[in-house]
């Protein structure tokens, strides 16, 4: 059952430090859909982004790419509302529980991300879900 | 529909650079069981981890303490047998499909590494699966 309810008010505290940060300063999280259990996508969060998760609700990624804080959905609309939030054994990554707006987390407007499944005939990857 | 089966002769090509590999030479590797689509562990691979895995069928992944290859369950018995391989849109992710044995993925004896928990409540970490 989960307990998740956003907190406005949330401050930073040592339950920051229980997450092994890289030295980029990173930790890889990975979006599960709730309810159909199905993998969406994996992405970065620094501890702003984790930070304002917590706050909001709603998924906010460090972008790589762009060096920034990422309001997932913030331009396609594509929000993730957090169910619930897990952390691993050893720290080094976050599992998001998420109710996916529209039911599309890919940039290609794919439900996942994990489109490209490898396949032993071919001996390469090959796209299994067409947008 | 899987379409997975181990290549013992399969050579490396081309599909290797498909992966995005960090600056480390690694790529974060997501583990589902097969069924239950619960989420088991992240671990990651380097080109050797892969490629093993494709040829041996079970999960091989790259220990970063360790420094080596990592033939998931080797000492445990808690292999993961492969029954898919997918690659995120842009590379530099891969989740794997597995079939758990024994249910056991976390080294602590527990079902998922993912078991602490958000707290709203607490605004803590709590351990949700005793193992």
């Amino acid at each position: 059952m989960s307990t998740f309810t956003p907190i406005k008010s949330l401050e930073a505290g040592s339950w920051l430090d229980a997450v092994k940060w890289n030295d980029q300063g990173l930790v890889p999280v990975i979006a599960q859909e709730v309810g159909s259990k199905d993998m969406l996508m994996m992405a970065w969060m620094n501890r702003d982004a984790l930070l304002a998760t917590l706050r909001l609700g709603e998924a906010v990624y460090w972008t790589r790419s762009r060096q920034k804080l990422w309001h997932k959905g913030e331009e396609s609309g594509h929000i993730q509302k957090v169910k619930e939030i897990r952390l691993d054994c050893d720290g080094d990554a976050i599992l998001l529980i998420v109710d996916q707006k529209d039911g599309v987390a890919c940039h290609t407007g794919r439900h996942s991300c994990f489109f490209n499944e490898w396949d032993s005939v071919a001996n390469n990857w090959v796209d299994r879900i067409k947008p």
